[in-house]
């Protein structure tokens, strides 16, 4: 049975706003609690195929809504934030990088995470874009040859195939997701139940008194 | 242009747990900010249908997490809950009595709507079923038999079509859906941003100092 330090599991895509948003807060909040987080790049086109699902800006009435809401939840958290153009985007390529990091530099897995999302959402750094992505693992501090033959080889690839895969035996359908204990908690605005869960008081409210 | 107190507007549907649980929330929250609650009746069905949309339990894997989190949200807001079955139903004839009660008695449409929603959500009173709703609406102070010519009417039901019409118009894509203003905000998890949003400030982060 896991302890009670068992760590945090944050499942993001690249080209996921909320994704972005919560990667600026959970490092934070998991360590107030003495957790640590295990970073999860994944596909949001594979969760959503295996769950019959589709990206809600590909609803013609939710996507206006649902683009607003990302700036003005960027906004609400005090995250620097612009649609970027285009959006969205293929991720394979960063998703692949990130692995191989967390393969053979773990501790630079999660900070080349931070970077890409902040470029893509703050700088309009086209991740997909082969040669945007070779600038950008440079100035990471990653060969820019050596990220291309990391992200087209069969072994990325597969890594990033077997990842997705399991995320979708463990129910991941979106991005943003945690799972903290088996427990799984969809989307940014999960935040409060996510803190309050980690509290391990009997989540019974008593924060909203108002009631 | 609206003044500072405008009413917060409320689209919900009796068959919606999220909206339930901020049918609890939303009057003492609106009435912090010396803000009215105009509640607004409508068939998710409707919008779901013009927005090209489904239910989240219709989906094969969202459907178990979905139901997971009503009940953890309800838990979490420290409201009581207990998933009805049948789960969802036809929410018209309660949403055509509502209506009626708002046109000719508003002061006991929004109890109405309360009382409704209260006995779905934990006393598992069938709304779809007609004797069920009947005696709902004589426990309400409604007659029995003036409440069934009610939901048969041909005006009530024209009615509730122009309203869910309208509210479609305003881009309303689900339920619990608030506009403030002309700011639409969807979900209960929107709660803390409606909060901000009636402060009146500048709408930067402020709270998140952990960011």
């Amino acid at each position: 049975m896991p302890g009670p330090l068992t760590a945090v599991d944050f499942y993001f895509d690249f080209s996921s706003p909320y994704s972005y948003f919560a990667s600026e807060w959970i490092e934070a909040l998991a360590a107030r609690h003495g957790r640590t987080v295990r970073w999860k790049a994944i596909l949001l086109g594979v969760t959503f195929q295996a769950a019959e699902l589709r990206s809600p800006v590909s609803y013609p009435i939710k996507r206006e809504y649902t683009l607003h809401d990302f700036e003005r939840s960027a906004r609400f958290a005090g995250v620097p934030y612009t649609l970027p153009d285009p959006f969205p985007i293929a991720t394979q390529n960063a998703a692949r990088l990130f692995w191989w990091l967390a393969d053979t530099r773990p501790a630079a897995a999660a900070p080349w995470a931070r970077h890409c999302l902040r470029a893509y959402f703050t700088r309009n750094v086209n991740l997909s874009d082969a040669a945007s992505l070779k600038a950008l693992a440079a100035e990471f501090g990653i060969d820019a040859g050596e990220a291309e033959a990391v992200w087209t080889s069969p072994e990325a690839k597969a890594r990033l195939r077997q990842v997705c895969d399991e995320a979708v035996a463990h129910g991941v359908f979106g991005a943003p997701f945690f799972v903290v204990e088996g427990e799984p908690f969809w989307g940014n605005d999960r935040r409060a139940q996510i803190e309050r869960w980690l509290e391990g008081g009997s989540f019974q409210a008593t924060a909203h008194t108002d009631l």
